[in-house]
């Protein structure tokens, strides 16, 4: 073992990356540039000592400098100067992640998850070797991308139930459905296009055959209602199944298809369902497009909860970890949520928000009476989106508009207000 | 002071409720159930010790002794065998909850709020008095509901910053809005209903002119931004400016009407915006409805993320409440958050779930070839639900048919299987 670390400081604690990709860039950055900040906040000085790597040579978008980049993982996994690991390593080759999870837990480190896959499978092992090394193991980021589910799990709940879990899980697939759904692709073109923009890999079975999804629901599952299920006795269907005509049926009779993952809680075992499914298209659910996942979450006391954000990306995944980490570390310091920090709370002042709006308008049916109001948004610099024209009588019309964000909605308003053959019936706020 | 309350146990926490009307009575509830429990998992004794009320000889739903129902509040606020205070005073008196709030502060007991107007309106006071004198301020249950919003700020944006808020905060004029919306009511009909139904005060004002939501959009900037903005210096715009027509208008459109609140981060102040608002269709703001909430937080690192609950509602409220009881509790006992009790997980079995079902079939178009079919549905016990009839060629049609739930789908497919006039080209799995 390499001892190049130098002694090591109070309060300091020295973290060790598994992978270095773009999630394990992107955390490496994240631990840089909030290094200095959260010193002075929280009296915690963030180490990154080490990262292990596929390729020490390859060029990389890290700001920060790293003291060991290394080929061998044990100069991490079983290094008696790291703290705690952070497992970046991805998707592929789940058994030898495992056993870089196995071998850090061995080697009392502390250790952050991303990979879902190794979690999903093997997770009764990790949590036997947590258990027995008495060190945490966090895994907000395997599921929901940067969704704070497990703060969410384990703040929450306390006098209350987790009776069932469901979600748009897997953001390949979610993008391919939005893709047939929005731009009339079937399965096959979509899927393709989805590769090209990188959201999918060569080898897409784990995505769009529903094993993903699986373990994602698998380890919702032990979040909220402390059960570990085994996902190898589970039967995924796969999104595969879909054809363009059945999201235009689905859509005539009111519904969406998603690639959907749910799990209920029944007296002793956990009803699982994996597959293309249709929801009714004004449920929260069916309005979750691309790259974003939803997870609903319902309690006996609570109700129906839902959380929503982006289920993939570089950024929102090292968020998650980073917040793990973090709060791992708070938590061994005993200071967590002690008065909430109120006393770094500040004023601040409301201004009012310029936006779009929405103009409902009546005026007289005389020639060039359109062109006459139009040509009153032009010249205050008021940009027309989108315009219905409504012949309610023989004598009006009543125009409705849709600008774009302008400043001179009030000076826009005086002058209308002056034109005798008009009415401004309404004006309303219209969000992006 | 009585002096009623026995010798203090260690690890006994005397807990007093302000109000013990529908909120307090659940949260008095929820303390009764689960106190076995959180002694054994926690080693914490909750003991619901007084309570405050108007009344004391009207008839409650409450399960639990509670030893001191005084009409005097300063058996709780300024009462030394007090530990920690539960305001569920609600909307009404604001001041005067201002007041028992300050007494309980500055008699050194930690307290749980409800109301939001008495924060919104002064909380520069309440984090005064609460950092003088060592105590925390929770406050989830303020907004959202049961969304556990406040969790979520406690414990994510670590390294990232919060540039953005909005949602649907207030519960009565989402349900007006949906009724609206929904079932072609015009507001003061739908108003109407809301009261009815015990949605709406009688004096609407403060939920339908935006103020509750103003308040709310003020805790949301506090929280998310820990930024207190002063909703004394805003305006809202009230809610009631939607006729039913704008409703449709904007439906043709492509966007729902809904009692929007929104603060953006701007270098040194908040723009904010609380209003009747436009947003398309098939963002999950516009498919939040009746009573739910939905509240949106853009950071910098993690991007877009949503949480979706009841944002009215007793058992959320208190729920809520219960929670913000526990995690203030353990954060003072220094064990939250360790090892997340891992060691209590246990192994599950996963079975599919029997479901409602999306059936295409083609079928040859002759005589009696729908009755044939749906005959069979009927027989095994498949009720359907919807069905959808679509000829593309004069030699066969399509048929789509929704089921009820049914537990026979697999009989069902063997034995249409078998028929030589059809073709099953689809099943999939429907969410209720």
């Amino acid at each position: 073992m390499k001892k190049i670390i130098r002694k090591k400081k109070s309060n300091e604690v020295r973290i060790g990356l598994l992978g270095l990709g773009t999630v394990g860039s992107e955390l490496a950055n994240l631990i840089g540039i909030n290094a200095t900040r959260i010193d002075k906040e929280y009296g915690i000085r963030l180490n990154l000592s080490a990262a292990f790597v596929r390729d020490v040579s390859r060029k990389r978008n890290v700001n920060i400098h790293i003291p060991i980049l290394t080929t061998n993982p044990d100069q991490i996994t079983k290094n008696p100067d790291i703290d705690v690991v952070c497992e970046c390593i991805g998707g592929n080759g789940f058994e030898e992640t495992r056993q870089f999870i196995l071998d850090s837990l061995h080697h009392k480190k502390d250790i952050i998850l991303s990979s879902k896959k190794a979690l999903a499978l093997y997770a009764p092992e990790f949590i036997e070797a947590g258990n027995s090394n008495q060190v945490q193991i966090r895994y907000d980021a395997t599921v929901g991308g940067g969704i704070p589910i497990s703060k969410v799990f384990e703040a929450s709940f306390r006098g209350d139930t987790v009776t069932s879990i469901s979600g748009i899980l897997n953001a390949t697939s979610n993008y391919i459905y939005s893709k047939m759904e929005n731009d009339q692709m079937d399965f096959s073109q979509a899927l393709k296009q989805a590769q090209q923009k990188g959201y999918a890999e060569n080898n897409p079975s784990d995505d769009v055959d529903g094993f993903d999804a699986l373990y994602k629901i698998c380890i919702l599952t032990m979040l909220g209602m402390k059960r570990i299920p085994s996902p190898q006795s589970a039967i995924a269907q796969t999104f595969r199944n879909v054809e363009l005509c059945d999201m235009q049926y689905a859509s005539e009779l009111g519904y969406s298809i998603k690639p959907l993952a749910l799990a209920d809680r029944v007296n002793g075992h956990v009803e699982y369902h994996v597959g293309p499914t249709l929801i009714s298209n004004r449920h929260i659910l069916a309005n979750t497009f691309e790259n974003y996942n939803s997870i609903m979450v319902k309690g006996n006391i609570c109700g129906q909860l839902g959380f929503y954000g982006q289920g993939a990306g570089d950024k929102p995944t090292a968020s998650a970890m980073f917040d793990d980490l973090l709060n791992l570390i708070l938590s061994k310091q005993h200071n967590l949520f002690q008065g909430q920090e109120i006393s770094s709370y500040s004023q601040i002042q409301l201004k009012e928000k310029n936006s779009k709006k929405y103009w409902r308008l009546s005026l007289l049916n005389e020639p060039g009476a359109l062109a006459n109001v139009t040509s009153v948004f032009a010249h205050n610099d008021v940009n027309i989106e989108k315009i219905l024209q409504k012949n309610k009588h023989k004598e009006y019309m009543e125009l409705v508009l849709i600008t774009g964000i302008a400043k001179k909605h009030k000076e826009l308003f005086s002058e209308l207000s002056k034109n005798p053959s008009l009415k401004i019936e309404n004006v309303l706020h219209v969000t992006e």
